[in-house]
């Protein structure tokens, strides 16, 4: 049965489980939901999930939504390579980054908060507000870091805690705040960066500007 | 070992610890860490926690932090009863409606997302952003409810999701969001209103004034 990820490109729940995928090496079709266009408040995506959020996954005839919950059940379901390291704190340690990311960090800075808060206070707000909370929930993602071994979030093996690191980092870059101050976070980065699953998962093989030149090149 | 908890009495992250810790009758020493004095700043919960949040639980001679990380490490070293359904496809429904409330409601309504909000746009659009989010959000968790069966979150036994929606409903009902029209989601909440686990983590229990109110009394 084939495997069917509803995505956008650049999100970064979309993106945890592309690497996860990627990481557990399980092909699927890829079906693009553009949230700039508003498709995710479509009936047809929200028969799909009724909270107008991507990523869904279509796998053992399940439609599986919340991409930590996702990598949660591609673990159960397909052990290896396990997305957390071995033992109880390690595990501990590592869900506690993806959480610090997945739940301080991201929803803070997501589409539909940052339309609001510029619809409250205009865009030069809104841009202060994503840069100022992107900065100091990764301060503090590198805080929690110094307790745990590299080179990844947990030692030798991406865990869950890395799929939800990259796709912040990419948003950090694309609002102009620097890491480079972050030794444990940059040494992350280009650990994953050598990777073969974070190269194939990465948002920009998806741009669709890009696939389409893609297609044109091809032609 | 003693088991400590560092929380705030009304914070929703520390509510479902302790939930957790009551389902699995865990005993523990509570130390109140103040949002409102700003105690999470200072440099003693600092030193605990780089994040600056509640809960803090010290258990087994770590420091754990993130709320759902936590409730996972209690079903890792403590099974019985557990905090997710049993099966793969149970437990990943589980955890995506806990997420939803964790990922998706709460870190937009929490303290410093809202005062952040006033400054921009002053007290009236403080209260409104926060119960349009929260109505939103509890509406979509309604619809995800739709998938599971009853009388708790997922069947017959309160689960992780539970620990999160507990809270988050006394959220509601402090900001006058209305949710007699979830028929789900009253059905749940008076499931765990007579669980002993849930009284006995409630909020209200830990209220200072109330605290303050029953040291007097029994002087």
């Amino acid at each position: 049965m084939t495997v069917r990820l509803h995505d956008y490109w650049r999100s970064s729940a979309s993106w945890r489980v592309r690497i996860a995928l990627a990481l557990k090496g399980i092909a699927y079709d890829r079906v693009p939901v553009d949230l700039v266009a508003g498709d995710q408040r479509g009936a047809g995506h929200l028969a799909l999930n009724p909270q107008g959020l991507v990523p869904v996954l279509e796998i053992d005839g399940l439609r599986l939504t919340q991409s930590l919950a996702i990598l949660d059940y591609l673990d159960d379901t397909r052990p290896l390579p396990p997305l957390l390291p071995e033992g109880a704190v390690a595990r501990a340690q590592a869900r506690a980054v993806a959480l610090a990311i997945a739940c301080e960090i991201h929803p803070v800075s997501n589409l539909a908060v940052l339309a609001r808060v510029e619809a409250l206070a205009g865009p030069e707000a809104r841009a202060a507000w994503n840069r100022d909370n992107i900065a100091s929930g990764l301060t503090t993602v590198e805080a929690m870091l110094a307790a745990t071994p590299g080179p990844f979030c947990h030692g030798g093996a991406p865990s869950m805690a890395d799929c939800a690191l990259i796709p912040q980092l990419y948003n950090a870059a694309r609002w102009g705040v620097a890491t480079a101050d972050l030794p444990r976070i940059t040494a992350i980065a280009e650990a994953c960066a050598n990777h073969p699953a974070f190269a194939a998962a990465h948002a920009d093989n998806f741009n669709p500007s890009r696939e389409a030149r893609v297609m044109e090149d091809q032609r």
